[in-house]
Order: structure tokens, then sequence, then C-alpha cells
């Protein structure tokens, strides 16, 4: 099965907004075992989606559109079909029930443009989409299937798993059976990592692939036919003890996540104190649904005032040793978890840049410290020539990995290969 | 003009990588006014590379091809050129020069692929990199002159700028000037926006477009022509004046971004109290160098006991009225505020879902308040049907515009088209 994919609008093609629906769309076909063979991007003029379609539609079995099935006038996908198969466009009387309701349901009133949504190509079969107001559809054209989602990615990601992939299953039947492993990663680079593993024997059928969403780098393990499968658990074993400490998470897609679900299941409470990191790694987990269960607070005590007002932070420990030092982040720690006695507290405090650095602490400096009952644990790390984003999402993973050392009873600090420390 | 771009390389095509090159040429050509009008993704394979060539070549004028140019076995881009003019590949003298003499000077001893990098289809005219060990080169094939540019970041940005624009100067003349203004709206979707503007009589030239970033939509109204561009200023004035309140901002990509420099600006100092939004306030403006010039804490205070100890709210006032109510966010506001005396506090306490919601308070039921030295204003909002991401970070631009209308002197509370509020 050839399958290709075919984007639309304006703000894609022309760079206002960067295409992760198409990366998603590939990698997640890849999951499946199935490759994407081409791709086109096209903006929102009738006669480029119209050729685009025809000429493409000799070549792929299946061809995924994304994008152009809103209610404005420069989305104009279902019309540039059903130019492309000279018929007409149709009201899906369905889906404008669908949509009447939703808009009733909802108590919101239907501006006139929504209902160009119902307006399919007459041939086209129409596709659910129960949770947004953009049906999709499919369209046979030449030898492909057309299929055609919405923009939006949430609604993109429900269509393609609820309804595109058991379409292509039964279509055309997908017979070898795959399995993905994927194993988070911190404190190796990409090349690094695949130095480390490219001694490996692989056995036939099974892959390795890299993703690298900074500050994680995702190994993926693919198994292809279920002799490969049987041999998934041994390999993983293996990629497992080569990488030791760098492997904080089994599938799952951040460690945020990871931590999420620990300390979801394990009834402790964590309070946080976060200076450089600025909130992210209070805002990362409150992402989760169920997190209030456990985080009793997030303090973002951005000023020197502001950590001893709210923090109770010994004004001397600041004069003696800086805002980002040790010996302020274990103070930091310990007064986060102190206010509700928490079981667990983490706090951060450096230099995320541009400007801030010096001499001694240059920019890239974080000090970063866990607080439990009984303990406080504490480490200095030197991001150097990181960006400010990254400066602060590394730092936030290297809090979490800390915790989710001490939630296992392992070493809390420990040498990732990538990153140094100073001696303390 | 027509400008397209071919973008070559398997971890592109599968998702592996995000393809920021294409979105950055797309842009850069934009601010020129050239627009990209097809753009074609394929993987390592000889022959969809030059079927892709010479499709394309019947349509546009000009087509930059991204990646394909390095010494592996994948990168195949000059042979498929090659092939495409059915011409054959010659080793160009002063590259491999240039490439002999990078490698003495870098201490580096040359791979024998390295010299791949020389070898360019007959007609070829070599482009320059001096950046990098992989040379650019331009082929004409009917209509359209082919620009092969590196897939390395750093070496494509760098020819586009000193090679391909001046080039394209030179060969087809300045295209007409242009200009953009972006009008950051809330509070409308998309469709309502353009039934609002639907009327509008536009002088020739102008023309207008979208683009949804929940919470917020960008109105891009961009002019072509001299004489479009003098009338840019009145048609902006008459969009801004027709969405009234819904005009956060002004070329700016967020509300956050709008805050944080108007606050830089202005030296007023903001405190921060967050429940539902769970440091989204605080860390979106610490994304921004310089925020801790006016940022003095961001307190997650997601426990009742948090607001109780951190904030000081009275717990009477959660027993009575609730965490979800407006005097709790009232007095966490007053709360945050009194701790170093800010000049201004924002707080949101709200059900973000998917559970906790009741009859009275239903998912997405948020309040959010502002305190100021003398006032302290707030609202309880109705945001049903939205995802717990959208709850919390629409709250947070209502938050943020609340502020924003302070920092005016304008009415700190409005009323938004699509958004409900509950009776005071």
């Amino acid at each position: 099965m050839k399958l290709e994919m075919i984007c639309t609008g304006e703000e894609v093609l022309s760079g206002q907004i960067i295409d992760t629906n198409a990366a998603w769309v590939a990698n997640t076909m890849m999951e499946l075992g199935i490759e994407t063979q081409h791709r086109i991007t096209v903006g929102d003029r009738l006669e480029d989606l119209k050729n685009a379609f025809i000429e493409r539609s000799h070549h792929a079995d299946v061809i995924i559109v994304n994008g152009g099935l809103g209610p404005t006038s420069d989305d104009m996908s279902a019309e540039a079909m059903a130019l492309a198969k000279s018929e007409e466009l149709v009201e899906n009387i369905e889906w404008r029930e669908t949509l009447v309701n939703w808009f009733a349901r909802n108590n919101r009133t239907m501006a006139k443009s929504n209902l160009k949504q119902a307006w399919l190509p007459e041939s086209a079969v129409m596709v659910d989409n129960p949770v947004g107001t953009a049906c999709g559809f499919r369209v046979k054209l030449n030898k492909a299937w057309l299929f055609f989602t919405p923009g939006v990615p949430f609604e993109l990601k429900h269509m393609i798993k609820e309804q595109f992939i058991p379409f292509i299953k039964e279509e055309y039947g997908i017979s070898e059976n795959t399995s993905l492993k994927k194993l988070l990663t911190i404190g190796h680079g990409e090349s690094s990592l695949e130095d480390s593993l490219s001694p490996l024997n692989l056995p036939d059928g099974i892959t390795l692939g890299y993703r690298s969403s900074m500050p994680h780098i995702e190994i993926k393990i693919f198994a292809r036919g279920d002799k490969a499968i049987s041999k998934l658990p041994s390999v993983t074993k293996k990629v497992k003890s080569i990488l030791g400490i760098a492997v904080v998470a089994e599938d799952r897609p951040t460690l945020a996540a990871e931590i999420h679900n620990r300390l979801y299941q394990s009834g402790f409470s964590l309070s946080i104190a976060e200076s450089c990191t600025g909130g992210l790694i209070t805002s990362q987990l409150i992402d989760f649904a169920g997190s209030s269960s456990y985080l009793h607070h997030g303090l973002v005590t951005y000023s020197n005032e502001s950590k001893v007002k709210i923090l109770g932070v010994n004004p001397q420990i600041l004069d003696d040793y800086g805002a980002v030092s040790i010996a302020t982040v274990e103070a930091m720690a310990r007064g986060a978890r102190d206010i509700l006695d928490s079981d667990f507290a983490l706090s951060t405090s450096g230099i995320a840049g541009p400007d801030g650095g010096s001499d001694d602490k240059p920019v890239g400096t974080v000090a970063i410290a866990l607080a439990t009952k009984h303990a406080v644990y504490s480490q200095m790390i030197k991001l150097p020539s990181r960006s400010r984003q990254l400066v602060r999402s590394i730092s936030a993973a290297i809090a979490y990995d800390m915790l989710r050392r001490a939630l296992l009873g392992e070493a809390v600090i420990v040498d990732y290969p990538s990153i140094s420390r100073f001696a303390k």
C-alpha cells in the first residue's frame, strides 16, 4: 500500500505554522509499519489543490489530505475535490443535523458559514468527527482513496486513530504484526546514543530509531513480524543495560508523564519552588488531570525577596552564597516542603540567560535540590551553550529525575554523560 | 515569479524530524513578498526525486531543493538532477580543491566519500558554501531554475541569504513591495471574525487572512503594492473599530508577549496566584528574558491548605463560597499582591476538567481576579465543552487581558463575544 499525504493551508505553506501534523501522521503510520512515501504542501488555491489531488491520485493508493475543512472562505478542500472529480457539492443531511445539534447542545449560535462544513463532493463517504464541527470524508479518484481530515491537531489525531487506521486495515489488510517499544532517555546526545548502541547485533526484523525532542531523546525499538516481536523484550533489556541511568522511562512521552503517574499512584505529595525554571516543573505536571491529588503547591519565587518572604530562606544565605547556590536551593526546597509538610519538594535556581552570567557562575549554571522528610539532596550543573528554553527544560528534567530516583529508592544524584557538575 | 520548494530526506518525510527548514524558507521569502506556492517532501529514492524535479519544472519558475547534498549513499540530489536532465555528473574542480583545502586546514582526514560532494550535473552552476562541505548548485530544467541547498539549517540559511536571494533579485527583478499588519484577537471564533469582517470593502491589493492559535486568532492584513500599502493604516483602523475589544495586541505573537513588553517598559511589578491555570500565566511570562525585572513571584496554590497558608486566604471564605468563587480569587489576588506589595496581582481558580464539575459550577467554570493597589476586579466565566488545556489557556489569556486593560486605564472587565459570564 502506497501512502502519501497532502497538507493544505497557506499558514503551513508560508511557514507561519510549522507542520507538526505531518510529522505526527508519518510517525503514527510508521508505528504500524507503513511508510509515508511522498508529501505535498499546497496553499489555499483551488487550482493548486485540484491539480495536486489529480496528479497524486495516479501514484498513491491512499492519500491523507489534512486541513481546509473549516467554515471560512479559505477552507476549500471539499470544493477542490469536487472539481477534481468533476462532480457537485451536495449537502450531507446527517452532518447538517450533527452541526445544528452540536451548536444547540453547547448553547452557541451557529454562524451561517458553519453549514458549509456539511457540503461534500457527491461521491464522498462521510467520516464522523465526534470532537469537532468539521466532518471528514473519503473519495476514490483514479487508483487512490483520498481521505480528508481536519487541520486541528486534536481532531486530526482522533480521526486518524478511530477512523483512518480501521479503514486502511479493512481496505488493504495489514498482514504482518508489528510492535514498538519506546525508551525515554536524558543526558545523551543522539550521536552518542547511536555510537553506544551500534555494536548491538539486532535480530532480523528489529530496527532502532531515534527521535530527539529535547531535553529527551526517545529510542524506538521497532519489531516487524511475530518472530521479531518475541525478541523485543530481550533486545529492550540489552539496550537498557548498555545505557544505564540514561533510560528514565518506558513508553512514556515525557519525564513529567512518568512522574505524574508515579505520584498519582503512590499517594505521596509534592511541593515545588522554582526560580530559573519559572513554573515549568509545576505546569508540566498540572497538564495532567488528577495532579491536584498530589501537588500541594508550586511557587515561582523569582525575586530574592520572595525567596525570603514566601519560602523562609535566610537572607544571610542569599548574601553569603548568592541566589544560584547549593545553600539557597537547599533552603528553598526545605522551605517549600515545610509549608504543608509535603513528602517531597523540588527546587531550582539558576542562570537561564542570555544575560546574568559571571565568571564563577556562567549562563547555564543551575542549582537543583530535592527535599524529603529526612534529607535534602542537591547538585549544581553546567549547561553551557544552550538556549534559555533548553537550560530551563533540561533543568526541569533533571529535577524530575532526582525525584523519580528517590521514589524508586535509588541514588538521587548521578552523572549523566553529557552534563557536567560543579564539585561540591 | 512562481516559487516552489522540494524537501528531501527520509527523516523529514517519516516525521522523525519536523521540517523547520521549510517553514524558515517560506517565512523568509514571504518577508520579501514572495509566496511559496507549492512544496513537495520526498524520501531518499532516486526515482521519486527525479520525477518530482521533472514534474515541478513545468510549473514553477524557481524551485528551492533542500537536502541530499551530503557524502553518504542516501544523499542523491545531484544524481537525481543529472538523471532528470539526462546528463552526466562531472567533477567540479573548484569545489574539489575547496574540499581538499578545507580538510587540510581543519586537520581532518577526508573520507573518500566526501569527494562525492564535488560531482555536479554537467550543466550545473556551482553555488559557494563558505560554511560547510556541501556546495550548492543551480540547474535550469524546462521553465524552472532548480536551486540546490544543504540540509544543515545553519548552512541553508547562509546560502539563502547570501546566494539565493541575490540570485533571484538579479534574475527576476525585485517584486512588488509588500507590507503586513497583524492583529491579535481573543474571544471570537474564526467564523465569527470572518462574518464580522466580510462586509468590509477591501481596496485592491489588500487581503485578510486568519491564523488560529488558540486562545488567540491572528488577523493578517496583507498589502501588495505601494498603493495598497498606503491604505493599510486606514484598513487596520476599520478592522479594529469593527472588532472593538476583541483586538488585544498589534504585531505581537501572543498576549503574554504584549504583557511582557508593557510591564518591562512600565516598571510596574506583578505577582501571580494560580490555581486552575497551574503556572501557565507565570511560565509564559518567564519565557521572556528580562521578566525578572517585574515579576515578583508566581504561586501555584493548588490545594485549599496552600491558599490559606501561603496567600492568607481566610478558611471561612473557602468554606462559605468554595475554592472556585469570586470571594476566593479576590482573596487570592489580594494575598499575592500583599506579600511584596506588588503593583498588580492576578489570580485564577477554576475547574479545568475533565472531572470535578457540579451542577452549580460545571467543568469550565473559572474565576479570575486582578488586584491593584486600590481595588480588586473579578469575574467568573463559563468555558463549556473545552479541553483541559483550552480552559487553562483561555483563562490565562483573559487574565492577561484584564491586566492589559488596567495598564491602559480602560474598563478591566468586558464581554467577549464567545465567552459568557456568571452574573455577579
